[in-house]
């Protein structure tokens, strides 16, 4: 199949659809291709019977997510609150605790080594821009080191430390030794700090789309059309004379490509001409967290009656953070526990029904014999699969920010890079999905217009 | 074309070649399959007149290191000692000044700094096993931070952990915020230390091939024949039910594979099925280090003449590192200049007329002004290779080998995987390269015979 347009935007996750429905609001031509069978891309529902669904992908929306929450009401779609009535669950070693509010009941001292630490860091969070981290004037220093060194450093208890390392999985499905401090502090710095992006109420975790947030994508979709062709892996980009962007069954001539997938996976393409060095060694450097979201569905959410919102924390794991993930409805009952980091890489290669018997086995500890019968298991290995490699997104190492950040977002020729890790805003969530897939098209627009 | 053989062999370089040589040797049936149109991977003669070449990639050979001693040996070729008669050079900041021996004329308590610092690292490194580097006593630590992060930490002197920094960019052609201080570790044990890695007499720079290094794999291609095809990018394995290695023109049917290139390149395939996620995901993290290898030719080795030996370490940079890289006649002479880490990213950006410019004029301020007079200038950005993509070879970012060492090795299917950063001696050297063929072709060999 021979195809000729515009502009060719390559990944139909949000990002893509984004930058999709800006080109074509202004009049322009465009081919979306995409390798699944589905739009979405790190959103994803997952029916669970009679109607209803839960997110194996990226599900919440935030106050300050100004994109996201514009895009989903033009579609005509609603939110919801994550659930969050009653007790949270602290767990700490084999002691489980019950706490209101944020603030577990651990040792006063640790909890004014998280305090100490998070106005240290909230202080270094300001001085870093998110468009050129690089050029925070501690830039150097702090890209030098990662997040585990820093917080060995800087931070006096063992469970304060282990508090700061539970963020940094949960935020980046990584490691505090994976990310560089640098890092850690442009990201917090896109998001209104570290509290706003760990917190339910009045943070990152606090809405839910109704329907499921692939709801977004699928719109989207809807409203392009049959300019959005599925089944298509990208494998080869011609850059030179003539933009020629091509699958293993489809050719698409433009004049403007718009690459909105992980820097990693748009890395592994072939580019004729080969890519410069600098945009080709950051696509080694960026690689993509580890994440395995489980789901065990309950007939009835039973926690909500003893009292408990069905949040939890753990610091010993290996399901370490836990949500009520239960439709708006409260029907059926759904646990949402996350594997991240290390936990997701050594569980990922386990057998599903050892992986699936662990999380039951973590929900039992955590809220009593019930949650032993699940009626329904379901998970995904973002890992595992072929057209993202691991969620939420990518994350930069040490040496990655002040090497090769320029080169993240600067186009090449006619190519343009989008996708939630090029964001300034809310880098890595669905609204950088969106802003970083409206910033490439307005790119595109500017380049036409030439 | 198709081809049907037992063994394909994907990268003609030392790897490759001795992997297919040991092959051959037992009978086997062999295709090599090599991108290029040259062999030798990560070693390239460049010929400078008279019948007599530079090495742009891999050159020297040091003492320890056996496995490419004996196959220089055995290819009937000859190696010469580095030149090093004279004294060397040191700049520091813009002071230059001249010593004979190791060890520069420096401040002493950044001498005893640096002392310290390699006593008490030499032994950390003897607990790193070089197989399995995660299994080290303190791995998780000592891999949660970067060699810089260390250093800052542990040196008094802003001289010593310059040096150390100079080091770890002439080892990784990384900088000291880019490595795992677990990686570092595995490396120089992998070595026999770090002086031994940074040494010229009893080192790793001890030696050097008479016609370049290059003629080791030209010399094994040779006796390979026709089963050693250039020019045929690799694009696609199927592994499923048969194993198929294609490339844009070619289709290779094998019992077994073996790839023997570095893991960044090696992910960028097209898997049929899609690799495992621990696998993936190490490729993904294993980046390729940044290296502009820069030489002036001049009629005469004129540095000589005065008393040096043209070695020369320097902390101001941009070119830190200087050999005198002359032919074993010393005619003509040749200056070998390093760009290394950062100073490669950057300058690698420059026009080639500017970087030659800088290259030139960091060899008067060394030298004096006859180095201005070159009558020649080579180079060879690794980064810039389509098919290379930065050298020296790949390095281990923190939380690398503990969360994905386990994969870096293991067979998938019928596909080995070899390469000098496979290499459990002399990881990242010619050596290194030459055994981890070796080991690759014995594992399949075992598996033929099962």
């Amino acid at each position: 199949m021979e195809r000729s347009t515009t502009v060719v935007v390559v990944g139909a996750g949000l990002s893509g659809l984004s930058a999709a429905r800006v080109l074509r609001a202004q009049g322009v031509d465009v081919v979306v291709l995409e390798a699944r069978d589905r739009v979405g891309g790190r959103t994803l529902n997952h029916p669970i019977g009679d109607g209803k669904v839960v997110e194996v992908g990226g599900q919440w929306v935030g106050p300050g997510q100004e994109r996201i929450q514009s895009l989903i009401k033009e579609l005509g779609l609603e939110t919801f609150d994550t659930y969050g009535t009653g007790k949270n669950l602290f767990e700490h070693g084999d002691r489980l605790s019950s706490y209101r509010g944020a603030i577990p009941r651990v040792n006063p001292l640790a909890l004014v080594d998280v305090q100490l630490a998070m106005t240290r860091l909230g202080r270094m969070v300001r001085t870093v821009p998110t468009d050129e981290p690089w050029k925070a004037p501690k830039a150097t220093l702090w890209d030098s080191e990662t997040v585990a060194s820093w917080t060995r450093r800087h931070m006096r208890t063992r469970l304060g430390r282990s508090l700061i390392g539970l963020a940094c999985e949960a935020v980046w499905a990584a490691d505090p030794a994976d990310v560089s401090l640098l890092h850690f502090l442009a990201y917090c710095n896109s998001a209104d700090g570290l509290e706003s992006l760990i917190s339910t109420d009045g943070g990152a975790q606090q809405s839910r789309v109704v329907g499921g947030s692939q709801q977004i994508a699928v719109a989207m979709a809807e409203e392009l059309g049959d300019i959005v062709i599925l089944g298509e892996p990208v494998r080869r980009i011609a850059y030179g004379d003539e933009l020629i962007v091509s699958g293993d069954s489809i050719t698409v001539r433009a004049a403007q490509a718009i690459f909105a997938i992980s820097p990693a996976l748009a890395g592994r393409f072939i580019y004729e001409p080969a890519l410069p060095a600098s945009r080709d060694q950051l696509t080694q450097r960026i690689p993509n967290g580890s994440v395995i979201k489980c789901m065990a569905i309950y007939d009835e959410p039973f926690w909500r009656d003893a009292g408990l919102s069905g949040q939890l924390t753990s610091d010993r794991g290996p399901v370490k953070v836990v949500f009520d993930n239960s439709p708006p409805d409260g029907r059926p009952g759904v646990l949402l526990g996350f594997l991240e980091g290390n936990q997701a890489r050594e569980l990922g290669r386990w057998s599903a029904s050892e992986r699936r018997q662990c999380i039951l086995d973590c929900f039992t500890r955590f809220f009593g014999p019930k949650a032993a019968q699940a009626r329904d298991y379901v998970e995904k290995i973002w890992a595992d699969d072929e057209w993202t490699r691991g969620c939420y997104g990518a994350f930069f190492p040490p040496n990655t920010w002040t090497a090769f950040g320029d080169a993240l977002r600067a186009p090449i020729g006619p190519i343009h890079w989008a996708g939630a890790e090029t964001a300034t805003r809310w880098m890595g969530y669905m609204d950088g999905a969106v802003s970083s897939g409206e910033r490439a098209a307005s790119e595109v627009l500017h380049d036409l217009a030439r």
